[in-house]
């Protein structure tokens, strides 16, 4: 860390700070300028708050040199991070496909959808139980109901399943879900994260719209504080000045998070881009550039028309996707 | 709710949706150009989903004409809503100050400062007692050892104390509170809303950092849906690249707000600011721009200068600030 | 376009505004809601200035429908313009590299990089001739100078050249330049866009960092109005929250402008991430979302070590990576 | 300068940069850390190249510690800036505003308002003749002409006048205008900027709209740099995801400039809201926070309403402010 004091700073000020630092067990290294002095720290920082030493009236910049998450550093933990849920993998090589509705519909609805993406190869089912939606007006999802049917679709066919949980006081409710996503405006909904740290349940962390990577491994730092290691960090966005899509996917986050976290990397292409047409030429772009895994939206809904969404393909569209993301995947091999 | 279908829609596509509209008890214009159809909805839209409509295979575009809120639309609820708790009234004419430290600290500092502010010309007392903190190895604050300090330093001085809730599992705790905040982070979380709503707590809604106006009154929407009226919308800075400040405030939510709903707006310089030497000119600055009020970080505890936050006011600098603030009120009658 | 009348809107005004609109030649489409007016127009639209409708007194709110933009739309140009450049073609099932030094550096350099690049398969040499930079104090390129030393590489290896025109006023000595680069910062130079577009030049049109995909096609359709419909354009990352990577390259632009112009599209990674361990999973990511071609970096000059920037991939790491580029393309056909 | 080394950082490679930086005759301050090492420097930074240190393959981080600035910085240049043009004074106490029409549109039309806005106390007269577009068919301002109907009313009133330059190339025609505004999309034309700073002409520069405060504050210097001090910086708002104002007008950046600059800070309220009844409140809280100066659109047009945009006042409206801006700034003395 080092830190940058104002012109102004009085020797005794400066002292006082550097003392207090030598009482945490640092070495502080000075160097004096004509305008500016400057403290070097060296040490184990991590107990060190960046933003209250900022705040201090004598200090005019911090700057951290070591990432502020340990946990999830690669630096540390240099091997990657396999995630197995009952045989399927992501990471470390092996890679997944999870798919499946926005929203669980009806029994038929899911088990149709269950079947058929597991016939085009995907690992995860996915459905929405309960749903977060910006109006109070708009449909919430079929909550503990949809959770129902997505455990009579595993049971079925043995595929794991993944929901997403938007208050921490469901939890219980979500005892036969093999994955529990963090949805991205719940990336720092910091309890939800502590008690998923101390639950062992594999967690689907995605990236907050305007959120950087780093906030994304400071929230994966509280679950793994908790002793839970079985997180799938999500790419599925940024908020940016585009309009004709619904997010910017960021698909430099991929090889980035793959250099400074042994933590698995997947993308959500459906989410990020809102229209059906864009999710293969995204998908493919995240196996090019190197992603774990990818979430996809496949609906087989005809009666209900009206709630399919443009973002989700058919069966058949995905089937023939998952042909060309296995092309893609031998090209990089 | 106007609709725009894409180019190659048939016609028993376009008749399909048209007569699902209808259904739905809307009158359907319907407009056709060279190139594209333009369906104009009229009648009550509210339930309308218009994410799900955009979302069809058949439409290229939906603009909503009428706000997607209703309980906060100063449309239909013309008149100003006043915040009155114990007296201290925000809203309608009426301007308040909130003031406190960020972190409730010792009994001995809540309760100096408490008197001071009061003194100075504050309306509440504001302390933090559960903080939300990016790293999880850092002070969580007192949490209810923190409430009941406030509530100790409320007693002693009548002021009704603010302070944040950061999961709705700990809200049995704020009973005390009289002015539960929302933070930047939960703007969205809509199932603390729909609690709050049906609780009888006054309610600040901080905007969140990515959130534009329409998302803040989409989330007091929720808490109005419940039937609790009692919300204080609160500026207090969007994520932007500038460097400089920890935020960049948006002073002009304020007259956008005041013409879109009734309900108050006040503007958090401190926190926006993240720097005691900005306060001021933004305080005054959003007293020129009409708000109702402002919450200003104000903290008097010589003894822990390494936790005393250089965004915060001493007593001394805030009693100064208040007399500028009534001059500038003064000026703006 | 249609446009939302305001709630207080008199029949007078109102009547005024249809008649100016049919005064221009449109059909005025009328749908009376119990709040507002809603006015759709229909006919060529082209000729209403869309901001100054929109700041009139009476209009709540402007939507425009059809695109702002007619030579640049691919639902009036449907079939692919294909860029031929003495052979080297981009566009239309046609991809290119550009390869080169971010700066010409000596004869040397800029030879023996030409060589080793052209032998590795890219179609066109970059070189910068003229250097855009923040710090007046910084390092501005050889200018013309650099301009003679791309020209005898060129006559070297028979590669056609590609260099960033920063002020029309230069444009004289872009003569032997084949291709004219109209940097991110350019984007909105209307003045030089207009130059160009009465020039006979094939211009490299690269997104602005804070501009949408719309506002880079009015930029196209500048040079376009001009006659000349030599164009590429050039996603080069736009400027978002994260601060690992220079830029945030947005690939889902690819396909997206592959749906709404003719032009073809390339993808710089070296800019837009700023590091060379990022530019071939990018680099990879981009041909796999269908990009008409790419612009590498890269540089051969052991004795400028300082000024060899870290962004740019040597001679041996381009050519790793061309033959992973025709895999992809493979895997994709 | 703070240098953060990779890890796998040879010995070789650190000593041969260490040397490299010593030959600029810079000291180099070393502390190394168990995963990294630091460098500092100490001395004149201003010939070292961030970016080009910064991406050297063995450079993690660099964090520059001195302002890149030197001309423009109130460290090295205490005392305000004072423009005074023709007697009307911008900065250092004095206060003035700027007003007019966005368009000059007919003789007649802009010397009715230059009259009226001289009567309400405005100082400067401001109209636009040159208008950068982003459509090539909407109308680009009477050019010339429009010049020397500025020139008249100058003549008549006494009045300086202000209007935007969009090419360099038409610098000539701007012999008679008092004030050259550089408009947002030209914050970084550094050649138009080169050629302003050899020009004796003073310059009104206006904040990009993705543009930090250390941006305008280097382009500033790209003027000062070629000896001309006479700069007036201009916020008139920055793009962010808000959609209900054209742009977000950064009003903290009043304040930040005067910390950071000795050149006087105006606020624009009229382009950056884009809507008249959000003037008057931003126009008195820049006021508030601290502005030299406003500019301030006003139009005085009844038979074209067509053209009069609704973001200017009348001059009624005007006079109105005025007011309210003397008793604002009255109550901050």
């Amino acid at each position: 860390m080092v830190i940058v004091l104002k012109e102004n700073t009085t020797e005794e000020q400066k002292d006082q700070l550097v003392n207090w630092f030598q009482g945490q067990g640092l070495k502080v290294h000075e160097s004096k300028g004509e305008y500016t002095t400057i403290l070097g720290l060296v040490g184990d920082v991590a107990s060190i708050d960046k933003d209250m030493v900022g705040m201090l009236d004598i200090v005019e910049k911090v700057t951290p040199i070591s990432e502020p998450y340990k946990n999830a550093n690669r630096k540390f933990h240099p091997m990657d991070t396999v995630i197995n849920v009952g045989g399927a993998k992501i990471g470390g090589g092996d890679f997944a496909v999870i798919a499946g509705p926005c929203s669980v519909g009806s029994e038929e609805h899911i088990m149709e959808t269950a079947e058929k993406i597991k016939e085009a190869g995907a690992s995860f089912l996915r459905g929405g139980a309960f749903k977060p939606r910006t109006s109070p007006y708009s449909f919430q999802g079929m909550k503990e109901e949809g959770l129902k049917l997505l455990s009579e679709a595993k049971k079925a066919t043995g595929l794991p399943v993944v929901s997403e949980l938007i208050s921490i006081e469901y939890l219980d409710a979500f005892d036969d879900v093999d994955v529990i996503q963090v949805g991205a405006r719940n990336m720092q909904n910091f309890e939800m994260l502590t008690e998923l740290g101390h639950s062992g349940k594999t967690v689907l962390l995605t990236r907050g719209l305007a959120n950087t990577i780093e906030d994304l491994l400071m929230s994966a730092e509280y679950i793994l504080a908790g002793g839970n290691t079985n997180i799938i960090l999500c790419e599925s966005g940024i908020r940016t000045f585009e309009q004709t899509t619904r997010n910017t996917v960021d698909l430099s986050s991929i090889p980035v998070l793959h250099s400074k976290t042994h933590l698995p990397v997947i993308v959500d292409p459906s989410f990020s881009m809102g229209r059906s047409e864009l999710v293969a030429p995204i998908a493919l772009a995240a196996v090019a550039a190197g992603a774990d895994g990818l979430m996809i939206e496949v609906n087989n809904d005809p009666r209900h028309a009206l709630s399919d969404s443009a973002e989700s393909l058919d069966p058949e569209e995905f089937k023939a996707l998952m042909d060309r993301i296995g092309k893609v995947r031998e090209a990089i091999r």
